[in-house]
């Protein structure tokens, strides 16, 4: 069996480790969001491809879901020391070695998707990884704040104002010329199942479907996707003020919407937005909170089993 | 009073901290060798320089005399972990973040010395540092190995192979198209003595007269060396590696006749080497083992009283 997962950060991340529990014998490949990557200190930092890579390889802090485990932050305060800006973004020691094996790879000419495979053979992750696109797109968003209105970068927004500016609106700096990386559209193709797992519908699996190629390729597929918005709150981050910066309400028939019946053919809801429906979409409810590694993976099989029916 | 050293690294260093104590209210500018200089991970380590600045501002570790005093090195086993190379080089998690910064302004366009005087702002030196050439050059020696005939970086020699393998040449790259960094020769030419500590006479100061304009700035100047060979052998380090490479006895004597006495007017040397004499050249002997901040203080002190006797 050959599944596509698009993904974001900490919840797909998760999602994915109950996918491969639920499939031990399915081949995956995931495409990762990297509308949020930056460069920080003249090293490029991929947050949700390096979340997917520790999260499935065994390396990710398991509390705060982003990040290693056992880290330290020597280089941080460090560099903090010198007065250099930004120090609102959480760079481990560990991690900070990831960055500057991609960033020195980068500068040799390798394109991320040969990167992200390189660092992943040390990862083992169980999964092909793939970046959505070798060619930089970076969501910004657009405040306005004591210094005016103007255009940020996601993670400025997301992480040093922690959101509580609103968005006026997003959108994914360079995406009209990006071309997906070599083999996303190849896996797309040769999958069986497409599979949304329930990360923020706005800045990763939006993200992902902006690249020109990407959207018109799944249409054909059986997609299934679980629900990120439960009873009218994001399962986590804060999925509801990127959803409200596009004008979308933050709900699971919203999202559903946004997504469009042409995409999605299965949509799993929690029990409480079992109401939720779509011409054309099969809805099922069921428990979708991610407690443990076993219900996770019973949401994950609930996808495969919804998307095997579906399935001509 | 306005004083120029030349410097390499640990023992220029550890000279140069006695050098401030002897003349608390002298202007001391060091202009310090750039030819260990390497590009390691993508950063631009510049060991010498660095080594001066972390010494005179307090951040050294004195045990070992190089890096910085309690160091972590997790980024260095993580780099490893990704199979990275090379491994040789010990680069701790603090100095990181010099690299880490200095690389990162060299991307932004700036020069070298502009990027010294800026991570100087952090560490207070007490001297005005200055890299020998905003220009990029790189000591290169040649050794035969199992590989065959090749040249390989000074680090690669000096740290990996522990000058184990002779040297059959060292030649400084990029040397003949260098030009001094700004204030290089202003601070020559404006200087009342400028001193030469013990540094390594090859790769270090040897590398510093190798770029063009220096050495012609110091002929009409006058300069007092201290010797880095007591009794035959190297206070510390492997002069006598770099020495026998281009042909040089390893004695008080020899280092003086290689300097030459059109550049050099005062020599200090160990009381076992008070046989040592060149036409033209005040020689003194002196105890020169630098066994504390005391005894440095007093070489210092030594090679001041020598060249004040000295001046006009």
């Amino acid at each position: 069996m050959r599944i596509v997962s698009l993904a974001g950060g900490i919840g797909g991340a998760r999602f994915l480790r109950g996918l491969r529990a639920a499939a031990p014998s399915a081949e995956i490949t995931v495409i990762g969001n990297t509308g949020d990557d930056i460069t920080l200190f003249g090293l490029r930092v991929c947050p949700d491809l390096d979340t997917v890579m520790y999260t499935l390889g065994g390396g990710i802090n398991e509390e705060q879901g982003w990040g290693r485990e056992k880290e330290t932050h020597v280089v941080k305060e460090e560099l903090a020391a010198y007065g250099v800006e930004p120090q609102w973004f959480g760079l481990g020691d560990r991690d900070f070695a990831t960055h500057i094996v991609r960033s020195q790879m980068l500068e040799a000419g390798f394109p991320l998707s040969q990167i992200t495979e390189a660092l992943c053979a040390r990862w083992q992750p169980g999964v092909r990884l793939l970046p959505m696109s070798d060619d930089r797109c970076e969501t910004h968003v657009v405040i306005t704040d004591d210094r005016g209105r103007r255009a940020v970068h996601f993670q400025e927004w997301w992480v040093r104002l922690r959101a509580s500016i609103p968005a006026e609106s997003i959108a994914l700096i360079g995406a009209e010329t990006a071309k997906p990386a070599p083999g996303v559209l190849e896996a797309i193709e040769e999958a069986d199942v497409v599979i949304l797992p329930p990360s923020n519908p706005v800045v990763s699996i939006g993200t992902i479907l902006q690249i020109p190629g990407i959207r018109d390729a799944l249409l054909p597929k059986t997609v299934v996707g679980v629900s990120p918005i439960i009873g009218g709150a994001p399962v986590r981050g804060m999925a509801d003020a990127c959803l409200t910066a596009i004008g979308v309400e933050t709900s699971a028939q919203a999202v559903l919407d946004l997504y469009g019946a042409d995409l999605i053919n299965g949509w799993l809801v929690a029990e409480e937005d079992a109401e939720v429906s779509l011409d054309g979409v099969v809805v099922q409810a069921r428990p979708l909170l991610m407690h443990d590694p076993d219900s996770t993976r019973a949401i994950a099989e609930a996808t495969l089993t919804l998307a095997n029916s579906l399935n001509p």
